[in-house]
């Protein structure tokens, strides 16, 4: 696929630092307000957020069959619901708006002034309203992990796990933007040497580094989607944060699932970055033996190179990167967890959030969740400051991070961030 | 409580046949729409529907605060936002301008004409835009008897169903209103004579009778809801099919739940019954032992008797009532069920939906599934035109029936009905 606003050769004539997640090869769409402007439609460009209402209604984007007031809205679920033909051509005209080979923008210094607002001057707001929410389970390696520390090393996968991608349903009221701190959550736990659960303030608070993506489409009731045509259906990328109380999800998460042990809340990245602008960054995905069924099936590269970390930062002390690991780890694509989700007539709708499950890689600094780092509190990890964690203290910031890279450029998410307080 | 409207000396003017669900003691809201006006809200009365929106717009509700327009939208969710003293306060009006002893509508010929529109010529639709949709788990008798077919019958009950009201997170795009018919789903099923799964139409499809109650009132993401406020977040109940493909359930469900064994469709009644209007059909609830944990207690009685029941009409043939149950069988209440969802913190929105579980009584007339009516195949039911059931087939239309009754006053449901297609 051949999209102009990914050409390697183009220069912003806004400054965009080195190192900087957001040249003009990206343009994240998100939803911001300022001291001035109430929450409005943005594209991130290198340290500054581009005003969409402001170009929409001067007429820099005018010919491509926008509804009125579509910017100016508080989610971008209705700009998403236009369709990947219409938001790819908003994106390749703000690339048009933004190259230093056209004067529209870049010679109108009152209109530049007024659209290009500088980043630390706006908050970022959640950018869509998630109508479902489902969470995958679809790395290999933390399925393994998670099966070896609590069943058995040596039957660590269960039996559907190679033929099926494992989700399941998860809460969409509870997921905040990246900079939203949450308290630590209180639930039932039942310690090993008690025979009565106890009420208390979770001691084993994780995080699970994610990848997860929106939808800008819904099909009918009863109808499926393919591998095929499943990529029609996704408007982009964010990160995410599924955090986790391991002791209250564990007591109760037989026979029906998680529950309380995740849904007091999920962190995301506020900036979408969309298909069109990852597609560079295509890459083969891992072998899938025994083979899947003829509706998993798929041809192409549909895996992404995508690096991605993970830090902590303590209340004292700076922060400690605990996790690298790479998105084209994991064993099932979006295609295939697409397919799947509709396979038995599920609807899917604009605006849903569909998680990938933790990400680890093959090597222990790779594992993207404490639970796997520490071994279940057996090996704890060492910050910066000389501190050690078995799981998340109060005052911790967990911060994610995440950039595709190729022929030097870099497509990046900016950051998925949260503090933990003390609970209430 | 003394609710006004709940007055059992009260007699309409518009005819109620005996039998009816809706005397004047009930008002259920719902939303409809007729040949001549497209989705608005109304409340049904013996064979008629109010249409609110008439009566708002001609001065029959005036002095309530209601918004403009509060009717004339395709969901309820506004409505219900305005708070249980408000929407208790049109449920009062609308007691009073049907009363026998009111003239104001009564008198009133041309309103009446246009006010009251027979059930006939109306569609009722999907009542409430539901946010997140979670499923408990609180029926003692389901629990244990799906725990006896597929565990151990003398340890049916896992160590945390009496310490906590087990529950997970359902699909809300795919429920739907009584009347939609829905395709029999496909999926992965794993037979036990083989090593590889097979994809096919369930073999194994089945109904589960279940209560639903909606939500009125948000908390902030990370404060709790204790089991006496809980009243004043629950709306009202509606019935609820929630559609189960048991093979495609048993082989994906491990280790994080339900998926597209559910997902495929789940069918709710149109016309939610207040929880004003159940307040005279309290009952105590059974004997919770062991003793649950302080945030679980509770004072009063808190479970509802209403009578349930299940009926399997088949293509050909008359329909057969397969269950009769009630709902004070249930051993977590709803008080109960909303404290432990938000005891982590988790956000409760307006026009959520809580479905109960499936709902069995300690007959095997009482069981709410045909897995657990047929023991899993084991012991077919007939049918009144002769034939067995183990699952549902084709053409099969499931019909509950919900009702509670008291000094000859019957507030009821209305039917929750949905036909089996084949799949596609």
């Amino acid at each position: 696929m051949s999209i102009a606003a990914n050409n390697p050769q183009l220069v912003s004539w806004v400054e965009v630092p080195p190192g900087s997640d957001f040249p003009i090869q990206n343009l994240p769409f998100g939803i911001f307000k300022t001291r001035y402007l109430g929450a409005v439609a943005g594209v991130a460009i290198g340290n500054h957020v581009l005003d969409l209402v402001y170009l929409h209604e001067n007429g820099f984007l005018d010919g491509l069959g926008l509804p009125a007031g579509i910017f100016n809205q508080r989610y971008l679920n209705n700009f998403i619901a236009l369709g990947r033909k219409t938001t790819r051509a908003v994106r390749n005209r703000i690339s048009e708006l933004l190259s230093a080979e056209v004067a529209a923008l870049q010679q109108n210094v009152a209109a530049r002034e007024l659209a290009l607002i500088p980043m630390q001057e706006v908050q970022m707001l959640l950018p869509v309203q998630i109508s479902n929410y489902t969470d995958f389970y679809s790395s290999e390696e933390h399925a393994t992990n998670v099966g070896s520390m609590f069943r058995d090393p040596k039957n660590a996968l269960l039996p559907n796990w190679k033929h099926l991608p494992v989700g399941y349903h998860g809460r969409a009221s509870s997921i905040v933007v990246s900079g939203t701190n949450l308290h630590r959550p209180k639930g039932q736990i039942k310690l090993p040497d008690s025979e009565m659960p106890v009420f208390c303030p979770t001691q084993k608070l994780d995080f699970e580094l994610e990848l997860a993506f929106i939808t800008s489409k819904s099909n009918a009731l009863g109808t499926s989607i393919t591998t095929t045509e499943a990529e029609d259906y996704i408007f982009g990328f964010v990160l995410f944060n599924d955090w986790s109380a391991r002791d209250i999800q564990q007591w109760e998460y037989v026979p029906l699932g998680p529950f309380l042990g995740k849904n007091f809340g999920s962190t995301i990245s506020p900036w979408i970055v969309t298909m069109d602008a990852l597609e560079p960054f295509r890459v083969r995905g891992p072998e899938q033996f025994p083979h899947v069924l003829p509706y998993l099936a798929y041809e192409g590269d549909k895996s992404f190179d995508i690096n991605l970390e993970v830090l902590i930062e303590p209340q004292e002390g700076e922060a400690t990167t605990v996790c690298r690991t790479n998105a084209k780890y994991l064993y099932w694509n979006v295609n295939q967890q697409l397919a799947h989700h509709t396979v038995n007539g599920c609807n899917i709708q604009v605006g849903d959030l569909y998680a990938s499950g933790t990400i680890s890689g093959p090597s222990p600094g790779s594992f993207g969740s404490l639970l796997e780092l520490g071994w279940n509190g057996q090996r704890p990890l060492q910050l910066a400051n000389g501190q050690h964690r078995k799981f998340l203290e109060d005052g911790d910031t967990v911060i994610i991070k995440g950039y595709a890279e190729r022929n030097g450029i870099r497509v990046g998410f900016g950051t998925c961030a949260g503090k933990i307080l003390p609970a209430l």
